[in-house]
């Protein structure tokens, strides 16, 4: 891993140090650029370090831009796990897998789409992520016809779930059981993955 | 209609400056004590009028709350529409009632989402609709178990896709026909609707 000095800020001594460098200068230019504008290169000349570095540390843009909210659970993580196995019960498991995640976290969820939403600005970190991150890894994992609105479609329902549940706080949706959750939602949200009309081919012979 | 002369501030002279009284005294009085803290009757006296004026004007106290809200269309009045003929076709009536009204309104909806979500008062009249008034609708409309529950996520279903398509305005959500969005997204919540295990009995002679 070397290090050479950019043209941003000098670097700085120690790991903690670099590391923080790099989250400030991700989020002045995630804000100015947006996700698309942005690059690590870009970012790393800011911070002063070695574009290898932000990887090394924080893996790719995607991962760098969640890494700069500084959140208790990894959602690409959770995600890419969520979605590995394909469609087939994909609704289910992306669905544990935010209330697993969420449910424990409810203050730190609400106060996202709080500061997130109340921004005008569309380069507003959270709208980003819904954006850039989550859309695009679900959409990716779709197969057939439409699987960009398909996605959308799927983070409209995760996060309207999320804000009547955390943020708005709707009995008795806030004080379900994520079982009685999953059991109404995920065939609504399974609808969206299997509408591509490319299904596995039925027992013909 | 007898007007009265209450105990808040004297009742003023032309229709305008009473309803316009009525109006602020159902703004403070739903954010100081919610939805079910506060009655006609007390918003009236208050206001200085007598509490048939206020109905007269504004209808019941779920018409009063929409009313403080000054929105280009009256949401009670699309639900109440689109709920009439019972579950059969439901979603689709909702969805397309939803989309007709917002899609024309893109940034008021935007900005009631945005300032509703921002407060972190439960008193908020954004937060109150939703839960007090379009969640109750929905619900009394159902048949079967879990109405409420399942009128939750409905409106969970309603307010993500607002979020995605009118706030965050992920593509191609927001540049999508209402046509291609009532085709995927009707299914999903009519599942919610028919969830509930009271179907019509099917034809058994």
């Amino acid at each position: 891993m070397v290090e050479r000095r950019g043209r941003g800020r000098p670097p700085t001594g120690d790991v903690a140090d670099r590391r923080t460098a790099i989250l400030d200068a991700a989020r002045s230019m995630f804000a100015a650029k947006g996700f698309g504008g942005s690059s690590l290169r870009a970012i790393a000349r800011e911070a002063g370090v070695d574009a290898s570095l932000v990887s090394h540390y924080y893996g790719d843009k995607s991962q760098l831009l969640v890494a700069t909210l500084q959140l208790p659970v990894d959602p690409i993580a959770k995600i890419a796990s969520a979605v590995a196995d394909g469609p087939d019960g994909m609704a289910e498991r992306v669905l544990r897998a935010f209330l697993s995640s969420w449910d424990q976290h409810r203050d730190v969820f609400s106060t996202l789409i709080r500061t997130g939403l109340a921004s005008d600005s569309s380069q507003e970190p959270v709208s980003q992520i819904a954006r850039d991150v989550v859309t695009t890894m679900l959409s990716s994992a779709l197969v057939g016809e439409g699987r960009e609105l398909r996605a959308s479609l799927m983070v409209s329902q995760v996060i309207g779930l999320a804000t009547m549940r955390y943020v708005v706080q709707v009995e008795p949706l806030a004080s379900a059981s994520s079982e009685e959750v999953v059991q109404l939602y995920v065939p609504a949200m399974q609808h969206l993955i299997d509408a591509g009309g490319a299904r596995s081919p039925g027992p013909s012979i």
